[in-house]
């Protein structure tokens, strides 16, 4: 690599805390005690997506949470005063809902890769986060569950993360019944790549960032925005697309250095652009 | 739960039985010795379905079969007699295989949750009608296949289902070999959810139907109609589709009275519409 | 079976060894030492595909490989010779990227089956072929991997393939940082459908492509073409569409024989058209 920005950056306490190491910028739901999706702290979120969007510096995003929780979703107290609304809320249902669909297609188009590091409970919007990252890693003690269906509020937007996650059966399962899935469980269905015991957590997290962010930020960029892309498309289309995507990238400068490294037997100098 | 309509119905036996059962139906293949499903078995599974789409006390229906085995799947023996029509037995054929998609889509379709329970072989359009229900729980001893290979009828129609419940290259294993696969192999793809010793099966789909029929009857309508609706969609469509519903939803008596319930610490007491 | 066609043939070596032993087509890899998809091996494996494609006798294609790797990918000094070009190589690139999803959509729409068979390392393009056939077999000691962040040049179009066999989270992790996966982890991820000692590689091959090839080639065909099609469309058109394949496939002479022959309890005998 060859330039890492290497200051260590911690904010002062908010709904949501960003600290930068180097590449990796790890921002912490911080909204106690459960960490709920509150409009504060969601704008908090996708304005600290978007600023790294635009940075040069970060690599990988990580999504982390203080406390005994990861996330328990819509901050329901906040929804329900807005009953009392003229539209009985609706206005701002729509705006706290949509908001959180924001965030999880800014995940998906952030040009970093982001990883949630879960330990406890996420749930609803929380397990729809843990969905829309591009990588989850998790303690052996974390669970997950979509159990709207127990407040009459079928879990209808976090079920879009999550079926496009897992197979659909194993979605219906959380989605119907509301009960909660172990870390091992979580593993199987395709939600969580990697369960770690609570002491090594952090360590597996940050191993993950350090070797995605060795690697070249060009090249991950034009990958992650075409990952996504070619998913929704049928077979032949994502095909033509991705040739596309791959002979740009192949005259891009990182991969004529990357080629010339692995070939000359030498490690790679990555453009920082 | 506000009410439950707790009498117990039995209708005289044929091809399909029908059993009420306080907000669960319960559905039985009864076309000895192999469950076939006969154009009179199919007429009286989807007539049963519409029946259960119409109820307001019906929470979930189950499909269950009587006897050794699931189902083998189209009654071999009632299209080969339509080979001596005018037409070949096109007209029959097109009935037949289009009927069972028709109850496969209507499954989907359902306000209610459906819930598959086997025990025994699952071959063919049996196999379909598994991968067709929103969850499915099995005998340890419980088999599947899509054997169409074996008798020059590639199982065209069942792989609409299967492919959209398993990996492909899992249902393309079960599609060109026509080999039979186990309970433990099809939770590991995705077919069933839940493995039961034999003597527990009724007891387990019984928990499964109860716990959901706990839950608001609006709710699962909602959230069971957007799955299969968003499931087909690109993931930005999909989300704007589900914040609409999901904003309806929380304008949804149920949600009201759920999320009220919730943050009061009581039980919620649902809407029977 | 009516007949099998039992000439062994072997050719001269080149950098694609064919031996139709049967009814099954074994295209060996052998483009030594990392049997790197080069334009000549590519040229050369589409092809042998063409002719399979044409073949009335070919009833199974196995692709397998030479020496103690499957594929490495990309023939990356090829390539980069090609920066020499007047355009830097783009049309060089185009051709080398274009050429190999040509391979990749043609397995799929190859009438026969397509059997991967791996022992040893697959990368990149050599990784996106084991995900394009529609079954792989590989020893316990193979392993995978997209490592083309490792070069600067991300593995678009193997992705294309590899999303499309496993979970996004699974695939995601292998494309974003590069490490290489077990063939138990690959089988998890429903890259494989089997792993087996390296000593019954062959045996346990040879055992599927022949219960295959035992099958109606007729069904196989149309099934096999219905199988990626309808894999593409929403599910309610993806019923309409192999209802209409059904019964076609039920009125084709090996669906009448096949049935006929299953309810007479006696071995079909497939047409050879």
């Amino acid at each position: 690599m060859a330039h890492v920005v290497s200051f260590r950056k911690e904010e002062p306490s908010g709904p949501l805390l960003r600290e930068v190491s180097g590449p990796v910028l790890r921002l912490t739901l911080n909204n106690p005690p459960a960490n709920t999706l509150s409009i504060a702290l969601m704008e908090a979120l996708l304005a600290a997506l978007d600023a790294a969007a635009a940075s040069k510096e970060i690599k990988v995003v990580v999504i982390a949470a203080a406390g005994k929780l990861f996330s328990a979703g819509h901050d329901l107290k906040e929804m329900t005063q807005h009953r009392a609304d003229a539209d009985r809320g609706r206005a701002f249902f729509e705006r706290t809902i949509r908001l959180a669909a924001e965030i999880m297609l800014k995940i998906g188009k952030l040009p970093q890769a982001v990883i949630a590091e879960i330990d406890g409970l996420a749930t609803a919007a929380g397990c729809q986060l843990v969905a829309s990252c591009d990588l989850a890693i998790c303690t052996d003690t974390s669970t997950f569950c979509t159990p709207g269906v127990n407040i009459g509020l079928f879990c209808s937007t976090p079920m879009v993360a999550l079926t496009r996650a897992a197979h659909r059966k194993q979605a219906m399962e959380m989605l119907l019944t509301g009960e909660t899935i172990d870390a091992g469980t979580a593993k199987d269905f395709g939600l969580v790549n990697r369960i770690v015991p609570q002491q090594y957590l952090r360590q597996v997290v940050d191993k993950y960032a350090s070797v995605i962010a060795s690697k070249s930020p060009q090249a991950l960029k034009i990958g992650k925005e075409a990952f996504y892309r070619q998913a929704d498309m049928p077979v032949a289309e994502a095909y033509d697309y991705a040739v596309g995507v791959m002979v740009e990238n192949m005259l891009a400068s990182d991969a004529e250095e990357g080629i010339g490294a692995f070939l000359g037997k030498r490690m790679p100098e990555w453009n920082e652009e």
